[in-house]
């Protein structure tokens, strides 16, 4: 129940139409459906102009294939994450219109919105090169929810002037994703070096007493510089729609 | 706002004297508390008759007296958990009308009801002596829920004769919760032996590989006997409220 | 020995027949085997009337069939968990008259009793899709021993109105089984909104710090709501099994 | 060395004063210091506007009261946090002109600035009494950072409705900070329920398998709910930081 | 019921001055008791001859005292252990026939056997001077269960040679015990160096990564070298028990 | 060096065909090599009379075929413990007089000894039957070894009858082997019932919070009965061999 | 920027060629670059002598082969770890003149360096045949650095004497690198019994409760023995580099 | 046995005072001690010129001042670590030639050696106030083991310019001690700023995940920076120890 039918629900008990007990029959026993807020909660990511999102473990291709189109029926952008490039062929043989980014591992169906919806520009940076992958997971979410991004990748502590070199472009942003693996240290370096806020993405990148992401997990969790939260290990896709909250131009 | 409240608002709107889209405004902001569900959850344990709780880790004398005098105003029964002698000292001092009961470390506030809301008995099993005081938690919770307890304590798998004795006891009741620390083998002797669901409850008891009751709590997630469901370590209250639910004869 | 060969014992003792010697070796030697006790604990669940189980993982389709046909060979139902299609089609190859269910991935062999066991219905909830095949396990479950059964899937608190539409078969049930991956809050949420006991089934769903469900498990365990107990992640089984025992109609 | 005196630097060996030989060694030595990067680092709290901040944690009262003049001297704004009352009564005893907040266990020194700095207001959630001082610290550093906060405190998912009846306020907020213990559920129901971004603070608030708030810290790395964001257990400060960060508005 | 209550039954029942229906009733209902093997069981330390033990921590002064006396009413040797030297104090003013041995921190009541119960001696090996409480422990354990212990202590493997000077001692024991804190090597040490069998006690000696004993314990649990089994941490009484168990001249 | 040439090089020098100094400095170089010590070391398994064992996991069968044969040359028992039927049938193609134990997956090369080496028999229990491979594992150690062993199979506590009728068999074990998985109870219930010690065998069968076994280690480790020793996590072998060593007859 | 090319701008300053505000635009846009600091930190490896290593695992054949070649380019040697022998046969096949060391796993592309960079030899000791891998990997590191490497495999705890005759090769060496998996006794012992530091690597071989070598890792860290240090869980690399740091003859 | 008396026992040998059966017998019954090895072993740290160590926790005052006089009563420098002011105060007034260290919480016993033994300096470094004590330690220790040591503390990646200002200090050092709490992540940045090799020391500041230090501990194993090996949490004796023996001139 919309607003408009809520309205014309009482402007029938008013008009007699409709008598109090059957109003408040309907009323009772639909509070969330009936009052606007189940509603606008039902359609809160299309409302709120993001792209829906199917996280693509564990689903077969047609599985995707089917959400993707059904998602996707009112020209809504729709992405799935973590597509290998075996399923991804599979699905695009089934929705040929949709499109396989290989680099963040997505299929993305519908258009790209043009970056008009942020006060100002997300950076995401990534320590090395296998953390890319989780890195443009990020930066093609908040692509897709329509942000401008900038990408600044392999800037590990272990070459710091290549970090500096991107100075003006990280404190311009108005929020940095930072994604690493192994050690975690990057995101601590950079909300040191910069007064910008960081979210940091801990990647599974590593091995041994990396513990599949947990110690560059705890190394963001414990960061000494103040201006840091941190998302789950691996989730670009969260750590990009958390940008792109911060990021959005309230109406 | 109640059933009655909400009905008095739509005889206004129908009446006129109410505007439909003054109502409409109340009926949006208020959803949870204009409809009776709200109203309902406000008031959920005094409705559901079972008595309040009030968790004293942390908190001072007067604040546990100032609880219990203001939850039991209406006559309802209070608890407090997790009370040290001091403490209860203390309270009882403030508040003369409330009772220390040592074995549970508990302070009651109002009356003990009758043992005849349930279908039938519920069982409190305990291993060792030091895990008593959670077992007397997880009873005595049972018990100002207005069910009748019997208690079945010191019949670790160390002795399993002295459990065999009160197979009749056990098999007879509606539910068993079953209190162990160390290795926590005893939920699963019982539910291995009798036919009974049994919540069980680690405790904290115990040394070194223990580490805090972790060691029971997956000793008892890992029964490989059915009909064994776990609460947190050293959480009697919650077994015993547990019990009270599943024992509750239905309206 | 049953009751009646002890019995024949006694009188065999009173008739001078057997000697009190030879009787005392014989009682003292056997004493769970000759007293009705050990009897009963074999043919437990036979006697109890539940459906035998086979815990599928690690087991060949030749040992699953051996075991359907042997542990059913008296009429009984046999279930087994855990088996992937494959499997099933091999095990159906040699047990034709086993069914496959595929959403709950097990193999079922003999009738499906009447839902006519229990005071009342079992609702098994789930958070996501991916959480389905583990509440199926525990809804068939539940059914093979004769309760009915209310699924109501994919109610995550992402959308908590689709949760609230289920609010009078929530209220109606005897017990809420809750099934939850990821961050595990399905449980809370329902325990605090119904008033009804929750067995909480946390999933392996999940990835990073989710540790193949250990961080579902620990929020389920720390529950603030009272009336939540926990089984180990994954065992879709037990929580049925759980529920079956608290919902039975005792004799 | 700022612009200026980098300036002044070269005009000077331009003019023949200084020797390219000295010019060198000085800008050799000092690459941070002397060109305006390091310099800014330095004082990069006190340019931003942010307060400085002292963690009181195994600092004696003497020595917070050196640091709260020493770091106020130019009119700053200094706070300390995690100041037990005893520890408060020293610290004040030595500077007068402080005050201590019991609520949120902080010392703090210097003016609190007008709520100006923000784009919007920063709604502080809390799901237990027991949380409130890890909120009211990420309140007042946010207060104290020049935000205007909202507080919604005592809305744990037992009783849902309480959080609904705050629904205008958090959607009006720029930021959500959610506090919560044990189960730590609420920002997953919060993130659920509203469209603005969550920074998650668990606690440790709890006993027995909480472990200290690593439970509540997995159930929020793990929320269901995209846009929520965690820190570390107990970290109010940085919560409240963070949020001040997200929130201000830029030159 | 022991053999003779158990015969005068049968004698009853032949006789025909008990009803074979009586005396049906009476074995069923007490399976355990009335057939010898609960009676074992109840005085099975009795018994076997082995002291009984009261575990000290979390008891007070006065709970110990009567334990130790009621335990040791008929002569038995009763020991306690966990005591501190404040406790200690008090148990003796109150029991002042028992001894306290500060060395194992235990309180004795009752002889001391004649060590001629074993097959041979135990050698009782420690690492560090911090680990002597705890193998005090186990050598006081074994002796006071009759047998002959050789104390080997302070042979940490960061000074080889004084192990090597212990090798005939070593060599010639039935079972070795062995104890150590910190990183947990010596049993792997003393294991490949003797060909007796190690029963190894990690103990709570260290700090950081050490966690209490876990470090150790994994150690000892990941030996390389066969022959060696684990207790839990700082636990001496059982491994003094164990090898008590091991090395006993069987009836 | 063995005791016939350190004697030789003593006689050398008396007689003066070594001079002091030559002697010195070999036997100060090689004091392990020259003492009979290390001689005795290196053969110390044949000494011992124990088979030598091979560890398969991660060899190729033509590394364990010529394991089999290099250290079986002379006559030696070898065993070569998890080996998959695969690599077995390999193994055996190159060294068709070993033979292949698929119920243990263990190769074996050589005789097996007569039951002759030990004081009693050993009696290997399991719990479930997915614990069978490793029972078998420490069972055939145990006869390779030349022990006499009883099999108490499937002997979990769901059915605790069938554990007492095993009593005597257990009562007149030497030492008791108790192998399980899931909650790993059995070797506390085990303990408990007999008086006998134990080594407990923690197998990795289970799932969730099972953790591979971590959770029947701490259940065993922190078992309530004494008389219990804990090896490694599916260390069937090492159960078997530290058997052996208790039960030998010694020389 | 180098030295020669500051000296050069502040040259063109000071004769007027160049204006200072130019100047001043270059040095404080790229302070790292152009200060020699960030010059060094850009050809660190290079500068340093020490090869570039390309870390194998996640990468394909054809991009270890691009990197291979590019890195190499100048005549610098280049290694490649954790090369799998079918990956090796797809490098080589398009880098003909790289080679595979199967001992250590790792691909090499340019000269091996005379021997002549370290003050000593490095020393590095394995416990098992499982370990050698790693072994190999921090000694042909430490080889490809210019180092003398002295290999001392096999030396397990169970075999001390094996040990021991290796005791003048490793007094003599200037650091020790230990390896060792399971229970990860060996630093320590080689630590107790030499005067030399230890770099110590726990390696993953194990099952059960060494946790993928975490049993290991933590043996080492609360090694009792003084001088040593510990890298990551089969970290061959990382020890082989740092022990190479170590023993560098310095300009 | 020292190399004169074993001379003296082959002379004797020789002629004929001796016969070879008795020399014989001792040297195979004393192989340690007798060779020369054992008797370097026992005297090791006395050879090796480093001071005695003494670990102050759970020592009673007047067990650490005896320990202090013996250890020390041939000239040796011996220090007590972990000593707190109290303790130290009571330790002095029995020693009062000894003195207290406040900043690292050692008391020292005999002179502190000139700084002339090692190569070159070592570099303590720390990041945060809170761990100079566990730097202090580290630096003392270097210090009483006569090397030269640099203090470069409060050098947190909050403040990096603070760092690259002791550049030239830490590039000549010999070893870099690099103490960190928390989020541990100087030691990667400094191994990555600097080519020196790193001992990493975490320490156990902090609070909720930093989990007593275990945090910066991890962080510090998954250093991606080359040239870093880490020892236990706030270890700073061993750190002291290890760069000693790293440093030190070897004759």
């Amino acid at each position: 129940m919309n607003p408009e039918s809520l309205r014309a629900l009482l402007e029938a008990v008013k008009s007699g139409q409709t008598d109090p007990d059957v109003a408040m029959r309907e009323l009772r026993d639909l509070p969330f459906r009936s009052l606007g807020f189940a509603h606008a909660d039902t359609h809160r990511h299309l409302r709120t102009g993001f792209p829906e999102v199917i996280f693509g473990t564990g689903k077969t291709p047609s599985q995707i294939a089917t959400l993707l189109t059904e998602l996707g029926r009112d020209g809504a952008t729709v992405m799935a994450t973590r597509i290998t490039p075996e399923v991804a062929r599979a699905v695009l043989a089934a929705v040929p219109t949709a499109r396989y980014l290989e680099g963040s591992r997505m299929v993305v169906f519908g258009p790209t919105p043009e970056p008009t919806r942020g006060r100002g520009a997300i950076a995401v940076l990534s320590a090395g090169t296998a953390d890319i992958p989780i890195a443009e997971e990020a930066a093609v979410t908040a692509e897709l929810d329509g942000n401008r991004v900038e990408r600044i990748f392999d800037v590990g502590v272990a070459g710091l002037h290549r970090l500096l070199a991107h100075r003006e472009t990280a404190e311009k942003a108005e929020v940095l994703v930072v994604v690493a693996g192994m050690d975690g240290v990057l995101p601590t370096v950079v909300a040191g070096l910069f007064s910008r806020p960081v979210i940091a993405v801990p990647t599974s990148i590593g091995y041994g007493a990396s513990m599949g992401g947990i110690a560059a997990l705890l190394t963001m969790l414990n960061s000494c510089a103040a201006g840091v939260a941190v998302v789950n290990i691996d989730n670009g896709f969260g750590a990009g729609r958390m940008a792109s909250l911060l990021n959005r131009v309230r109406a």
